[in-house]
Parts: C-alpha cells; structure tokens; sequence
C-alpha cells in the first residue's frame, strides 16, 4: 500500500505532548500499516528546551520559536497541547491562519472560546479536532458525531473528572477521609498538586459544554452551565447515601426536551447503586448516552493520563490527514443564539429528589419543626433515617430523601431550616440523580 | 447550509430494513440539519409486497424487483438487510457491480465470506459499511476502526450476543432455569422462535470473526473461532460459581500476543464479579478492548433490535455519503495469510484457570481418586467446594478451581474423571478469564 506522509508539528512539550510525541514515534511504522498514513514529527515548540523529557527528540526539533512550525509549509497539522486559554488560543489561531488543521486536547479553551476558533477555522477552511479534549482516550467525541448521527441525543450522563471520581469512590470503597484520598490522588498523579479546578467541578463543566454543544447543536456558553463541586463532602453523607441504595458521583449532566430546553449541570449527584456508572471506580471515566433510536449507549474508559489522551490525539490526526475530519467539521452544526431563545433551563426549575442531611438537637419537638419547614414549602418526604447516637454538640444527624420537588423549593426550604434554634450548622443537599435506565 | 440529496435503496424489508425506512422517513430533517445529507429512502426491495410492516412506504417504492433499484443510478447507497449468506451475497455483489456503496448489517455474511466481498468492492471502486453487524447500535467497529486508530489492539473481550446474556443473567438474579428463561426470552423478542444460531455461540462467533479482523488485521476465517455455546449450562454452576466471587458470560475473546499470535474464542466464561463487564445485564452488549496506548475501554448498548440496530445502520449511510467511510474502507488494512503463518493458537494451547464441577458418590476414599487424576495430569488446585447434601443417585457435587493450566491437560483430566466409578455423569468444566483489569 502507498503510504501518505504527514508532517505534523507540536506545540506544548508538557506530559500530553511528549505522549504525542512517543507515540507518533515509536508507533509509526504500526500506524502506517493500519492506516497507509506515515505520521512524521517535524517540529516541537515549547518555551522550555532543556527539560528531560520521557522521550527524547532528535537533533534540533525542539525550539522555541513558534514561527519555525508556522513558516513550515510542509507541516500540515498542528497540535495545541499547551493548555490554558490565552497563549493556547493564539497558537491555535496562528496555526489556522497560517493554513494547518489543528487537533487539540483543550477543553478549558475549546468551552470559552471554541465558537471563535471554529469561526476562525472555518475562514481559513481548516478543521479543528478535538476528541482528546473530553473523556481522555474514550472516542465520546467521534461516537456522538458519527457513530451516533442518526440520532437525536435526549441526555447525557457522564463521569468526566478522574480525580473527583477518584475521591469519591475511595471514599465510599475504603472509608476515608476527602483529605486523605486526595492526598494519594496526588501520589498517584491522578490529582493535580492545585487540584481546584477538578474539584471544584469547572474540569467537568468545561468538558459538558463541549459534549453538549456538539450532541444538542448549539452554541454552549460556560455559563450556561450549572456548577457545583465535591469540596463539601463529607464521608458521613457518602455513607448515608449508600445506606439508602446510592452510589454518590460527580456528573456533567446534559438534557434537551421535546421544546428544545436544554439543562446543563454538573454536581455531586446519587444515583442507583445498579445503575452502570455507580460501578465506575477510580480514575476512569464513563459517559452514559440517550439517543432517539439507539438508546442508552455507555462508553467507558481512562479519562486522563499521558497515553490515554495521546491515544484520542494520534486518532484525531488520522482522521484530519485522512480528510475525514474535515468532512464532519464542515458539518459541525453549531447553531449560534438568538437573544430570544429561551434555551437554557435555569436551575431553580430543576425538578428532582434530593438528599437533605440536617444535624438535629436530640429534644423533643424536632421533628415537628423540621417537617414543618419542608411542608411549608410543598416539599415531600419519600423517606428518613435518624440512628442513634449523637454527633457535635449533642446534634444527630437526620437524613431526608424528598419527593420530586422544584429546586426554588428546596432552596428556600434550606434557608428556612438554617433559622431553625434545632438545627445545627447548615443542612447538607445532594440531588439524586433518576438516570434511565432502559433495562429488562 | 447546503443539503445535499442521498438517494438510498434497501434490499430486505423485515424488522431491521422497516427500522431503517422508518428512521430515514421520519428522522429526515433533524438528521440533514446535524449532516447537511438529505437521505430519500428511493426503492425498498423484498420478495413479500403485501405484508403489514411497522412503517408505510408511498406509492410504489416497494417491489419485488431488484433490478429495479440496480438500474437506478440516481441511487448511490444499497442496503441489504435480507440477513442469511446466500441470496444476500448475491446481492451485496449486484449492488457493488452496479456501482453503490453498501451498507449492511449482516455478520453471517460478513463473517462467512467478508474477504471476498472486500474484495468485490475495492474492484469496483465501491465500499462497504457494516457498523451493524456487530452490537447493534453500539458504534464498536468506527472505535475500532477510527477511535483507537493510534493503538495496536492486544485484547477483546466481548458480550455480543444479547440472547444469551439475558439468559445467563436472570439465570443468575432470578434463580430460573434455562429453559424458563428461554421461554420469556422468546416472549419478549429477545430470542427468536429458533435460537440455535444464538445458544450455540455462532452468532457471538460472526461477530467476534468481524471485529478481530479489523483490529488484528488479519483475515479471520470463522472456522479460526473455537466455540462453544450456552446449551448446556446449568443453574448450579452459575450459582456455585457466584458463591465463589463469579459472574458468567458467554464472551467473544480475540486476543493478540507479542509474536502476533492470534487467539479466537467463544465460550461460557466465570469472570470476577467486579469485572464492569459482569454488571451488563439482560439483552445489553458491551465489549472491552485494550489498547496499546488507551489502556482499557468499554462500549455498552443495546446489541440487537430494531432500532439500535436501525441507528447503526443510518451511521453507516450518513458516514458514506460523507465519503469517510470510503476512505477509512480504502486503508482497511486486512492481511491475507499465508500458509506458513502459525497465526491461529489451537485452543489446547489454551493456558487458563478452570472450574470444573463432579457429582461425586458420597463414598469413602473419592476425594483421593479425582485428586489423583488431576495430579497426574499436573493439574494444580486453587479451591474447591463441597456443600453437604445430595443429588441425585446419592451423589453431591464438588467443584474445583484450578489455578492456570493448559487446556490440553484438563481435556485429558476429564476424560480420565469420566472412567472413574465414583463420579457420575460428566464432569462440568468452565473457563475463567481473567481479563486484566488497569484499574486502581
């Protein structure tokens, strides 16, 4: 078979770069075969050049000066794995005007500004690909524009942060502590030494405004997205949780209704102790679909990690090289928003069970006042568990699941309990999330 | 955004073929507003003209006729949904001759003569799309194919026939015998009226010979699959194998080593019940792949049905019309073999861990006797299971855990047990696959 040979240049020598690098390398001549494409590295660009690295570059690849790869006319595909969103943009920009396709692992850019850069790519006919930006090496990005096309997607599920997933599974698996599963998260490498954005849930709401915009069609803004993190867990709630049937997650949830409403948020969320995502453990990753003819899809794998995106950004430069990309990026439906729409759901709309945890004082009344406050605000109660023995300052904790119920009534409903002299410190709210499931 | 116009005919107008009619009809503008394609279903061909269907066809686009989709050259994508190898190669070679691309779900055929029909295609400068034939609606051969395009793929393991998962998973949860199962399996559509080619792990082994080929890049003849079917499982051995911390699958296994030895398997597997793939329950599918770079992923879905299976179908067209599917076919990498290549490993090669259940008479001085058989077979024990209480013919039932053994060496352990007087009947013997898991 005629091999076709594409010369790429790289920009951003961080882990994710220098997987990229190892493997178009050391892979090429089992790429090529796979796919008649000669992948050759021609020029890596990072501001620091004196770092070991895991893989070593020949001669004089590496600079630091950008406009070696842009004045480069045989470098045809540029690859942004700088990360952040100010230097990365205009790297990327540079590299569509200069007339290279661009494949990137991005998602905090891509969720801030992907609507300019596709306007850009789209001026200068070039493409942007960008499966390694969401879900790591699981192809979630190929599978909802393709492998999913004849569908209309209903909602998404997904578990898109391996640090937070990493956490909360320890924490329910083995019984510790946030603290001290996020040290080893650390350890390990699964968490960031500032793990904030992770944690606080911004990773994921990136990543949902990139899933979302690509299966609902239109322009998702970042603030559009609904945002709470796991910061204030405590193991105590995990462990009530799993006593009521539920598997506690961090999920990027996406839904779009019959009226085109579409509801983004990402929170700690209960689900189903049977439902497939509760078994995803550890640093992995899992995406739940819902399509019109399909139904429920779920893809599973390493969301993170060197090799893992590498892997989702090699395929990417297959398919730009093999014009495939191209093809699906002119078709990228992307429908930008009218001031009029009314597209996106705010959450006090939101209708959902919820989780509330209340540390009472042990004196008769309690109850009283408690069931008081959710009644007064139209709120029932599906179930309650008090054990015995007591907490802080004489406090038990009382655990309520609710009905379905309006989220405005379970906001106003925890402000009204704060007040409450029986109640001590602030109610803990976890919304439990009815995932689906089209199972026999 | 321009539409362009894909006139599509389909051949084989049962369950499958009325799903894809009716997603095309019905799904037209929502599909040409994510694709720019504007697919028109042109001609339906089916021997049966008269039959009721779930979705009404205008006019006179239904006939019997083949030749008159053939000679229409307005029409540039052929279905063929008839099922069965005979008449639907024919007309897959018809459809190819007469200068359509095809798009087909049939694993049968594909599995059965799928070399010669890639063949047929590459000929006539055509392509051939079959995202269908193998689970469903799950997109599993475009991951393969496109998402995991960066990694040499080292293993699969697969529950691809839905049938037989069902059967096997209230089996387990339900405490009902096969047969119960079966009967409700065939009431609700998940088994057909005859479900041999299910049972017996033909179908598992169309499909496992598909998506071997494609990642291993080898032909795969189907008589390279060592299969072996559900038939005669019984619900002791699921429940004996769950007291020991096992969940049974009938898996599809392709596994490639270092030396680029190929291993094919279909049979009843004992997997950990921690395994992801152990939680897929009733008629889901889900396979596994490990990647050279991605590690692990898995892709869950309903693997059979209409509509799923409709959805994978309208994939393919759309991906075709974009002329991906064209490209991505030209590289389709699939070596030919030649006699000298050991390629295939016999199953007797086969290193495994084994369950393995007797009915032993309830007897002085047995024990002794089937230790003895597997020691002189070198056969090492891992555990073993002796409940009190009796079968049947006063015998009770031991089950034996090995630890990794050749197959060749339980083969010939068994047979010897058989000869033994204080063992009655056959003994049962169960692979257990570990399937490596990267997890934390």
């Amino acid at each position: 078979m005629n091999e076709k040979i594409v010369k790429i240049g790289l920009v951003g020598f961080g882990t994710i770069g220098s997987g990229v690098a190892k493997l178009i390398m050391e892979d090429a001549d089992s790429i090529a075969s796979r796919t008649g494409l000669r992948l050759e590295l021609s020029r890596v660009i990072d501001v620091d050049t004196t770092s070991e690295r895991p893989i070593k570059l020949p001669g004089n690849m590496l600079s630091d000066d950008l406009s070696q790869l842009l004045n480069d006319e045989t470098i045809t595909i540029g690859i942004e794995t700088i990360g952040g969103t100010d230097a990365a943009k205009q790297v990327q920009l540079k590299m569509l005007e200069s007339g290279k396709d661009v494949v990137t692992a991005n998602k905090a850019l891509l969720a801030e500004h992907g609507n300019e850069l596709y306007r850009a790519a789209r001026k200068n006919g070039r493409c942007i690909a960008f499966e390694a930006s969401c879900a790591g090496g699981i192809p979630i990005i190929s599978a909802i524009r393709s492998g999913l096309a004849a569908n209309k997607i209903t909602a998404m599920y997904g578990i898109v942060n391996g640090t937070c997933n990493y956490i909360l599974s320890n924490m329910a698996s083995k019984n510790e502590k946030f603290d001290q599963v996020l040290a080893r998260a650390q350890e390990k490498g699964y968490a960031e030494p500032d793990p904030s954005l992770d944690i606080n849930g911004q990773d994921s709401a990136h990543k949902l405004a990139i899933l979302a915009s690509i299966a609902f069609g239109y322009e998702i803004m970042f603030d559009d997205i609904f945002v709470e993190g796991i910061n204030n867990i405590s193991q105590d709630d995990v462990h009530y949780g799993r006593e009521m049937g539920y598997c506690l997650k961090l999920l990027a949830i996406g839904q779009k209704d019959e009226q085109n409403r579409i509801s983004l948020r990402v929170h700690p969320s209960f689900i189903a102790n049977d439902n497939p995502l509760s078994q995803v453990e550890g640093p992995f990753n899992a995406v739940s679909i819902f399509g019109s003819a399909v139904g429920q899809v779920m893809f599973y794998g390493r969301g993170a990690g060197m090799m893992p995106t590498a892997s989702a950004v090699v395929a990417d430069i297959i398919d730009v090289a093999l014009g495939n990309s191209g093809r699906t990026f002119n078709h990228l439906n992307i429908r930008p928003r009218t001031e009029s729409e009314l597209l996106i759901d705010k959450i006090d709309n939101l209708v959902s069970k919820f989780y509330i945890r209340i540390m009472c004082k042990d004196q008769p009344g309690v109850i009283a006042q408690w069931s008081k406050v959710l009644a007064e605000n139209n709120i029932s109660i599906s179930g309650a568990l008090q054990h015995e023995g007591k907490g802080p300052d004489d406090t038990v904790p009382v655990v309520i699941i609710t009905h379905l119920t309006r989220q405005e009534n379970i906001t106003a409903a925890l402000n009204d309990m704060e007040k409450l002299d029986v109640i001590g410190g602030n109610p803990v709210c976890i919304r439990i999330v009815d995932i689906p499931e089209d199972k026999d």
